[in-house]
């Protein structure tokens, strides 16, 4: 079954409070500016200084739920999408929920919601949308907090300038319901190339390299990527995979009033909608201003293009992307 | 709906090479393996020596496939339940998929199954299965891979013997599909307490802590749990916990013919055994040689229950645990 009657009900985001221009990055790397405006585009993007991923999870879900007038007590599930955790232990939506219970007005006891994490690196947001939406349609839970929010800034390789100017921090979060009307999730897929696992990846922070190997090895603590063997990777997987997504629904690009892509790079997006023929006033491109923010990318360009009125009740969009595993990700919803 | 016509088909286990007994800890940590006996119980456990997460999880969900005589081609999501990731990036799944598709015969081309993860610390399984549920009675999927495999062995606080003599590593998979008979999961809840996010933690391994700060705080990077505070939490909890899950489906725990408990500790589950009136042989143990391997505990315990002919298709059982976060989670089903 394709079809799910779940609505968005309302987004929020938060940018950490440091904002970072590309003319800081490059004195900071003794470089030049507009080999960054060349080379990412990203002008600017906000660096973490106190803030943790839950504290912006739950600053950003306070905003969704301000949106939406309602307050936690409102809410039966966290999920917390990112592509990394917080810290080994417990999972991050525990740590969001926990903030939220401070930043919410007293509610009486807290509400011992469940609170979980699911990540599919830079495609968290849609898979935890994708397999979420399926316990609203069930109606297993009635309302439910979906929060993504990464910290690329702590593992960058500041000496790869292509990848070190991409990233941003920052979080972004969804509220989702059983639709009483046309809004719905129409179709969605998920498909994970492993063949390409090695192409992005960060080595440690899990149980493989324990962080005393850091001094002999600080290269495994930092996130790498072979830019040029993923868009390969991309170029070769995208438009059979897009077919894939469109084929049983009968949809076709031109479908869609607005894509919403993972803001990986402003020259990864371009690719994208050369080779997806996508009219160019329909990408949704925040990656000049915000920087690739991981697993929040995708919400928060979605948050984007709903505060900007670029989408509107009733159009139909596509979310889309790729990410580190190699994995291919969409979704086509009627906002 | 809490009923779902879901069935697990079979299931797999991993043990790591290296067996450690509860005289050569109390060797190495210099204590009287009597000591071991008496606080943790745990007289064997195994640590890894060159088997990473992804690897113990790719052979226990072979085990499962052949039990089930099965083939990664007959199989369309895969689910790595872990409470602690092998690598920052990308996600462990889809690490497990990179080993399975070395492991089994070769098929072709490989598939590019969807792999993503699900963490809800020591309760990552029973939250995988009782989500991804769903997306078998949808039909989304047809026939899901869950694995869990965790390496606590690699964040152990040395000093603190109570914990330390408690953990073990490894991996148990599940394979589960829309059922054609009785089998089905009846019920399920997951109820979060962040209040107690503090209990079992470990501070690094996440976007908060880098590992530069190894060196200055080695106590972030270990396995950090309040075993009294969580006996306290656990106790005031679970018997509502229990009434929440059983109440609207009607059972009482008489009608369980095995309860599966995470095995947190011997001593968590006589609590466990008394406070919930579970009689002894109905509650099925194998922390004493295998020790708590977090994440892979409960699909463990179900693997050696299923093993050792404890249930039959057709009883009815119950999936039992507590988690850090702090959180409770159970599942009730026939087998």
């Amino acid at each position: 079954m394709q079809h799910r009657s779940v609505k968005i009900v309302a987004t929020g985001k938060y940018l950490p409070k440091q904002k970072v221009t590309a003319q800081q990055l490059a004195d900071k790397l003794d470089i030049s500016p507009h080999w960054i405006a060349r080379k990412s585009g990203v002008m600017t993007r906000y660096f973490v200084t106190d803030e943790t991923a839950s504290y912006m999870g739950a600053i950003a879900a306070q905003q969704a739920l301000t949106a939406a007038q309602l307050t936690l007590a409102d809410i039966d599930c966290i999920i917390c999408a990112n592509a990394v955790a917080q810290q080994a232990i417990p999972c991050t939506a525990a740590l969001v929920q926990q903030h939220l219970q401070h930043l919410q007005p007293p509610l009486g006891l807290p509400v011992p919601i469940p609170a979980f994490d699911i990540n599919a690196t830079c495609l968290s947001f849609i898979a935890a949308l994708d397999t979420l939406s399926y316990l609203i349609q069930a109606g297993r839970y009635h309302r439910i907090l979906i929060v993504s929010s990464d910290i690329a800034s702590i593992a960058m390789d500041w000496s790869n300038h292509e990848s070190c100017t991409l990233f941003g921090d920052g979080a972004a979060a969804a509220i989702i319901e059983k639709s009483s009307d046309t809004a719905a999730i129409l179709a969605s897929r998920l498909e994970t190339y492993s063949s390409g696992a090695a192409l992005a990846q960060c080595l440690g922070g899990g149980n493989k390299h324990h962080p005393q190997e850091h001094p002999a090895h600080p290269e495994r603590f930092v996130f790498q990527m072979q830019g040029q063997a993923i868009y390969r990777m991309a170029t070769k997987i995208l438009p059979g995979f897009v077919q894939r997504l469109f084929e049983p629904v009968g949809f076709t690009m031109s479908d869609m009033k607005m894509v919403i892509p993972h803001q990986a790079s402003l020259m990864a997006m371009r690719l994208l909608r050369k080779q997806l023929h996508i009219p160019e006033q329909a990408l949704m491109v925040i990656a000049h201003d915000h920087g690739n923010t991981v697993a929040a990318s995708i919400p928060m360009a979605l948050h984007e293009a709903i505060q900007q009125r670029r989408i509107q009740r009733g159009d139909r969009i596509l979310l889309l992307g790729t990410a580190a595993g190699f994995s291919a990700g969409a979704m086509v919803l009627e906002y």
